[in-house]
């Protein structure tokens, strides 16, 4: 009897080699072969998998996103919405390697984002889907107070969402500047200003 | 005798070819046969100037730095430091054309310059040169009051620069989110929760 495969395992192990050569060599520059070299099957696998390069960075970002939102689930369970907001918001920032290697994933997206339009479609969902749970937690806290009630929601959105992806890249680009403490303070700096 | 050249109208006349294709294509994905398309000179011209594609991308990556300095003078001619503030923050943000496409090649290096040490150089220089004029204005609007005296400059300048970062960001991956003047709100938006 040939060996079972679990086929979404499978899948997901390949897309975390292709995590580890993009964040190592850049989106554009990757071919499937490093991929598959990377992951320790041949080339002929990964067609099994995903029907071109595109197909294997979508599910690439889609489970970087996915990874990302498990942890949400801790963050969440803090009893002020405000420390709920500050969990989810801090998650956001690359303060360790794990987060790290995320933010060099998204960073490669985002240029190519611009010039194809699947990839920017999934980078627009997950995009959304942070911004409409950051919308519920900053409403419970202007409830609560702890952000000051007469903000602008979207302003106040827009501005946490700049904070996240600003700090983000300024993080990965300049680290002596922006040391994990250093990323956290400027993110309670802007939960201080909104209060 | 032959036609004299000048050669740093040429050299900026091959870099703005670059940064047409850069914009277009993606800064990984260009090649100096493309350029020199563009630009209407064989790559043996293109060769006569740069040395490599990093040397090339290193003079569309400070040309891009120049051009957005040189408009400074007119912001800075604003009576109150905060106004002058405001001038070169919103001069950050892709509110029209010009601003936008050096946006695109902003975002195109950003991920490069993290595996490429020249860039990476270049991008700290030139970050750090905007640093320095924000910190002085802010330290000035400080002194006026229009920002709070008790508010860390190191902290003021990390928010603000990841505003403006993140902000440019979306801009350009969700343009119907952040037209102009939604752009222009998020930016006066910090600019009130500072005061």
């Amino acid at each position: 009897m040939p060996k079972k495969v679990d086929h979404d395992a499978r899948r997901e192990e390949l897309v975390l080699a292709a995590w580890r050569v993009i964040a190592a060599r850049g989106i554009d520059e990757v071919t499937i072969r490093e991929i598959a070299r990377e992951s320790g099957y041949s080339s002929g696998v990964l067609a099994h998998y995903f029907e071109n390069k595109d197909d294997l960075l979508a599910h690439a970002l889609r489970l970087s996103h996915t990874r990302i939102q498990k942890r949400y689930d801790a963050e969440l369970g803090a009893p002020l919405p405000v420390d709920q907001l500050r969990g989810i918001l801090l998650d956001n920032l690359p303060l360790d390697e794990q987060r790290e290697l995320e933010t060099r994933i998204e960073m490669s997206f985002w240029a190519r984002a611009l010039r194809n339009e699947a990839l920017h479609e999934i980078q627009e969902q997950e995009s959304e889907t942070l911004r409409a749970l950051l919308r519920e937690l900053v409403v419970k806290a202007q409830a609560d107070g702890a952000i000051a009630a007469d903000h602008d929601v979207e302003e106040v959105l827009e501005l946490l969402g700049a904070v996240i992806d600003g700090v983000s890249l300024h993080a990965l680009l300049y680290p002596d500047r922006l040391p994990a403490e250093k990323q956290a303070k400027v993110m309670e700096f802007a939960l201080r200003l909104l209060a």
